[in-house]
């Protein structure tokens, strides 16, 4: 890192610093007080769709440090997806210090590593929450998707004894199936999407971010007309998809979290058309989703605010 | 219209024709020999998202020719979405001449017009087939919407007496409901869709266009949400949604038309939520359809290629 881009990295922590301080002056409010009781754990994956608030409420990052523990908390974060990630892994260390997590640290990867079992369980030991930033989601599953670090996280996760957030990039790879690219503005077809595999911490989901916002929907269904065992989530900008142990999903933030289920399509070209040809599929279901709405991904099937 | 835009104009139809003998002499075709037979009219709506192939094969306004007559097809021409009525009235009249009608007249309408019935009868006696062209949906209607002529059109038509085929802002105007502007890149809210009145010419769709080109999914679904005894029917550029007389839908072109059924939706906050709050919308059923593909609108249903 050169001295220059190190100055203009320490302007930028500074400048979110000044904001949030601002920020929080004008509500009236103090950000030393967003001091989280020590909890247990509430074991999640949380799946943000990029762009999640960093300087004022945090209401999703700090939803993710009291679902880790709140003041008990120990946070490891995972920048390998950025290409600046002394940068990334700076400004959250900064953001859930605020937000006063017991311990933090970064897990700076930048080369595939070769741990041991018992290497991973000490880097581990501890660890309430793992969060893993944005970036490129291909460049992060190069670095550690099957690694023994990605498998303990997966296992500790899917045992439930540990808390991944992932945002943007950090969050597209949750998946098996992994959207890794793709374009919007054509009717729907196979060459819009790119596929890739992702760190399968939900193995049955396929993640789309920033959903909404850079117009991911056609992108998305033309990725869930080629694997139709799985359910699509796109998720918008500062919003996040809560998935508990109970099969349940939850949306908290700003935007929507939308499903896309092919459980009953009954027809599509997929299989036979070129990569350029519009695609046929009959029969979606799509649920658009905002904060406080629950999905059970067992069922299939969005809960109604009355029940 | 001044001299300068004529020429301009002139000089945009003789590089429109250049173009298409060039590619039919590619081809080895002779554009002169793109002789519709006289045939019977074949009475339809057909509504095109928009950018449809003017210099090349021509498909779709071939295909509205055809249904016209053909040979025999008596075409007006409707230009009044467009602030440019004379060029756009000119280009068509062109084309058409070109796909061999045997008439063809541009009923450039400039202000709201108190016709007779008589009046409007003689303007359309022998008219077998009318084009409406692209411009701002809202021009039109404010242009037409309920005037005799614009009742009769619609009268003639669901009794399969005339084709009428709209593009663009002609595409738009052909629901009850009509979308009238709004945005994209955005979680579905109210303020993502401005809704007017239509022609009504078939009452219970609204139809978008240029659709996925434009990434209007989450509008047609804000619109949809709004008006859910409505089908949401949005058709992408070259591409036709053609409505017959059997409530059968088919798709021909280059892209798709989506349908959004909200037959089965379950929940929907649309009704109190804040016009900029994300929307809440359980169970829509969608369909993408590519040319070839069929559709019953009575049923809500597309039919299996295979059946």
């Amino acid at each position: 890192m050169t001295a220059k881009s190190q100055k203009s990295n320490l302007t930028l922590i500074e400048r979110l610093k000044q904001f949030a301080n601002q920020s929080a002056n004008m509500l009236n409010l103090d950000v030393e007080m967003a001091v989280s009781m020590s909890q247990p754990i509430k074991a999640a994956v949380m799946i943000i769709g990029g762009g999640e608030d960093k300087v004022q409420d945090r209401k999703i990052l700090r939803a993710f440090v009291e679902n880790s523990g709140g003041a008990s908390s120990r946070i490891a974060i995972i920048p390998s997806a950025s290409r600046e990630p002394e940068i990334i892994g700076r400004i959250y260390h900064q953001i859930f210090t605020e937000l006063r997590a017991e311990h933090i640290e970064v897990f700076d990867i930048r080369e595939r590593l070769d741990q041991t079992p018992e290497e991973v369980e000490a880097q581990l030991a501890g660890i309430t929450g793992v969060f893993m930033t944005g970036g490129d989601q291909l460049r992060l599953c190069a670095l550690i998707a099957e690694t023994p670090l990605a498998i303990a996280i997966r296992e500790k996760t899917q045992k439930g004894k540990l808390v991944l957030a992932g945002t943007s990039a950090g969050a597209a790879v949750m998946g098996y199936q992994m959207i890794a690219g793709g374009g919007s503005g054509d009717s729907p077809n196979k060459e819009m999407v790119s596929m890739s595999i992702g760190l399968g911490i939900i193995p049955n989901i396929i993640v789309d971010q920033h959903f909404h916002n850079r117009n991911r929907m056609a992108r998305l269904m033309t990725a869930i007309a080629a694997h139709p065992d799985k359910i699509g989530v796109g998720i918008d900008e500062d919003t996040v998809a809560i998935f508990e142990q109970d099969h349940m999903m939850r949306v908290m933030g700003r935007g929507t979290v939308t499903i896309v289920d092919p459980a009953e399509v009954s027809y599509s070209n997929q299989l036979w058309v070129s990569d350029t040809a519009p695609l046929t599929i009959h029969n979606l279901r799509v649920h658009i989703l905002s904060a406080g709405s629950k999905y059970n991904l067992a069922k299939r099937s969005p809960l109604s605010p009355t029940i």
